[in-house]
């Protein structure tokens, strides 16, 4: 039983945080280097999971717990310039699957609300698995998330994907941009 | 482009929080009372929205925003053992329009992970508008979540609804849980 998507009728995405609005291979990095006093390249994420690209994967994946880590984050560069142009032409959600890390899900809203504040809260989603999302299109750097999404997946590139072929791919957010543009005409 | 909703192919259900497993009349009629002095009976938030029940509803409001105001709340009768069931044949999601209130998502992590602890953190969505949950099934007691949603509505009675009529209603977690074993065989 198909029902609208929405009150406006504009076609939605669901975007990512982590590696799409969020930088979290940086902000990552960082907190490593500060914690433990090892400066990972961003060369060394290529083509594997994140946390393995630490000398202490172990160590590297606690980090996500301690509290400030998500709030501090940088921005991804070029996605406030993006989601302003899109955010007009579409109905843009921001979904995140935060809920493996609790602590993390004020740390998201405040960050959104920081850094998107034309972002409302309506259109923020934290959750486990993705699979009961349906948008007309979702933008992840993750499969597990594409892979079970309901309407058009993007890849948006990052370290741990490289590799990937299966779906459309966008390398950084002036891409993604074009790319949608180029949807709303087609 | 419909692909198959999760793993286990068993048809999802997303159960919203508020006056469906948790019962957040009875909790605010509470907090009201230790606040403001007065008691509100359950009685006086039959068809009427719920803070227009309080004598000062935007007092009712605010105690919306208090820390520990969702986090204490107590279970809906009936709601362990109905979840415990239908968690067997049904993929069971709890979607929670909780965006509004920030402080209330870390609060209603911890009250379903100590309620339903055989609930994963994969099956929880904290959400704005539930426009975007594409479930089977949608159990919930608002007209704003259920006339958007992508599956079969459930009307949950809570006082502010009794009028209502345009979805299959069921007044507690028994008739929800006999209505869903009839699901699956029909």
């Amino acid at each position: 039983m198909p029902k609208r998507l929405n009150m406006s009728r504009k076609k939605t995405i669901a975007i990512d945080m982590d590696n799409v609005l969020v930088d979290i291979e940086t902000n990552w990095i960082n907190w490593y280097e500060r914690e433990l006093g090892v400066r990972v390249t961003r060369e060394a994420m290529r083509g594997i999971p994140e946390d393995q690209a630490f000398p202490d994967p172990e160590a590297a994946r606690k980090l996500l717990y301690q509290p400030g880590f998500f709030r501090g984050a940088p921005l991804m560069e070029g996605a406030l310039e993006a989601l302003e142009e899109l955010n007009r032409e579409y109905e843009i959600y921001i979904v995140s699957a935060a809920m493996e890390f609790p602590n993390s899900l004020l740390e998201k809203h405040d960050w959104i609300a920081e850094h998107f504040p034309f972002i409302s809260w309506r259109n923020i989603v934290l959750c486990g698995d993705k699979s009961v999302i349906a948008t007309d299109y979702m933008i992840d750097d993750h499969l597990k998330n594409l892979d079970f999404c309901k309407g058009i997946p993007v890849l948006f590139t990052a370290g741990h994907n490289i590799h990937v072929t299966k779906y459309t791919r966008v390398n950084n957010w002036k891409e993604a941009t074009a790319l949608f543009k180029r949807y709303l005409v087609a």
